[in-house]
């Protein structure tokens, strides 16, 4: 059975990082047993953000090694098979995109994720488990061979996601009309994931949990709002 | 000599398109004669970019064509080789890079440039006229061939420069995180180009114009603030 957590931000405002979502993730991890394998690409420095996810870890009693500590792509193919879950943290998305192709990692994560293994993502964790990365807030600072993701749901997911600020004096484009961009050219849904927000699926069950809720936005129709506990199980 | 008018936004807050950069244009076009080429591709609809565009040039006397108004590519060419200027609007980075790449338009650009033809780029055009679109605030809902751009500089700018809010919970990362993400694996220098910013570059001199300044940023180096009237010649 496909099972997945996606978390739209590592850290929530006046917290510690994960701290707002370690409870599901243990809650997440009931009955898995085995090593979480750790994807660190998404950031600079891996042995770094490895040791500070390995600590959080610890305290829900989750053993934690990093794909990037095993050198051999045949033992890093098996870890991600063999693992308890496949743990993707945020950062660049298009640096762990790149990174992961370059590796061949990605037909091995998603065939492990399609054969049962626990998926939990992270920010650019979360954008990687869509069809494409093309609906990621981050920094193009490096170009991958594709904007192809492992395609595990059939829908993208905006992290991050933020409301517009009525009092800003800021001509960027907002959040909204950035996906209102996306849909000009593609027509697969985004559910904007507020930050707090989750996304829990197991097979073709699709739950919303955390908090502050998400916006649904699809090609030439109004966004929708979903609160937490919300089932979106038509998005699957 | 090499003439290029970069500015960081369409629209300041509470102004109209174009309104705070109309005189900038103006005396950048004073001494140049024939038609300014458009380049619309940033957005969706072309027809209409234009419009917008051609109605606001007209007031200074500017008459505009666009370039995807002119069917043969040979024909583009020879256009954008014999323009008074070639104004590239903003819009979607991603949608405009992998426009030009696929018109085949991003070498007839770059050499009428180089052999003097004025360039004035906002938002999306200011990337356009880096090495890379690597510094845009765009979210990537095309895959162009690849991130390299006109190269017209040999800096990068991040258009649309904000600073970091004291009063945001939000905790996607802020623009000056993100640059510094790219300069994890990046050396050029980035200016960060406030909205109201315009950078003037004739031949060797480079001008900081309009308002609010800029904010250098390289590898490994505090970042530098510039105010509006500053020379930053050691940049080209």
């Amino acid at each position: 059975m496909k099972r997945l957590l996606l978390i739209s931000n590592g850290t929530n405002y006046s917290r510690s990082f994960l701290d707002h979502a370690l409870e599901a993730i243990d809650t997440f991890l009931q009955g898995t047993t085995g090593e979480v394998i750790f994807v660190p690409y998404a950031k600079h420095d891996w042995d770094d953000y490895h040791d500070k996810v390995r600590g959080i870890l610890e305290r829900i009693g989750a053993v934690t090694d990093s794909v990037h500590r095993i050198s051999k792509e045949v033992e890093r193919k098996s870890a991600i098979q063999n693992a308890r879950a496949v743990f993707v943290g945020g950062g660049n998305t298009f640096r762990l995109l790149e990174t992961l192709y370059r590796l061949n990692l990605i037909p091995a994560i998603r065939e492990a994720v399609l054969a049962g293994v626990p998926y939990i993502g992270v920010s650019a964790g979360v954008n990687l488990a869509c069809p494409t990365i093309k609906t990621t807030n981050d920094m193009p600072i490096v170009y991958p061979p594709s904007f192809d993701a492992l395609n595990l749901v059939p829908f993208n997911i905006n992290p991050h996601y933020l409301d517009p600020d009525p009092n800003s004096q800021h001509m960027g484009e907002t959040r909204a009309k950035r996906i209102e961009e996306f849909h000009e050219v593609n027509t697969v849904p985004v559910l904007g994931l507020r930050e707090g927000g989750m996304l829990k699926i197991e097979s073709t069950a699709v739950t919303l949990a955390g908090e502050n809720g998400a916006r649904l936005f699809r090609p030439n129709t109004p966004p929708e709002e979903y609160h937490p506990g919300a089932r979106l199980d038509f998005l699957v």
